[in-house]
């Protein structure tokens, strides 16, 4: 390790109020975006989505993409989340800028089903 | 529903930056306090530890408590936490005031091995 631990976030532990601007990669380690949020099952505890902003890579920006779990990767070295997802997969994918969604089952399975996923996964 | 759903919360799930003032009680329906953070693993996205503030009931102010995500089940007629927990076993558990503990494998052991859990659960 060459720099210090931030507080609140470990090798393998990082607290809610920090997971905010954890950066987005794409597989060739471009830069795609960062974190606005995790939507957090409040029974099980199991992180159901991560929202991401993609500002830069679009040229647009304050939108959010909610992003099933499963489809998130934590890459230790960057210190950041690897999504395997192209452009096109991501320009018609389900977003919101003004509001949070409802996040009931009908918007799950929009999003689960844009993204080839099956909802509910449990 | 009486009142309305807060942005960012549904009766299933909650946004990591919500968190933070989730209520606790105890099964008398009591309320402890509240909770500060959720601890979260960034690969599987689960729920570790729920960081709980008890203020009022001990008569001390700004203690945090790292309790095993499986020591709370969720009341949705409350919209917080249960916690079955006498004051004798939050006196000697695992605390911190002032900058977060290290969150390593000694400590899990220890906040684990104090609510006779067993670490790692999976």
């Amino acid at each position: 390790m060459t720099e210090p631990v931030a507080i609140g976030e470990t090798d393998r532990l990082i607290s809610s109020d920090k997971v905010e601007g954890t950066r987005v990669y794409n597989p060739r380690g471009d830069r795609l975006g960062f974190i606005r949020n995790f939507m957090v099952n409040k029974r099980s505890g199991q992180v159901e989505y991560a929202v991401m902003e993609f500002g830069g890579i679009l040229g647009i920006g304050n939108e959010y993409y909610p992003l099933p779990w499963d489809l998130l990767s934590y890459d230790a070295k960057q210190g950041g989340y690897v999504v395997d997802l192209e452009k096109d997969k991501l320009e018609g994918a389900p977003r919101y800028n003004d509001g949070d969604p409802t996040w009931d089952e009908i918007y799950a399975r929009q999003v689960y089903g844009h993204y080839g996923m099956t909802y509910p996964l449990f």
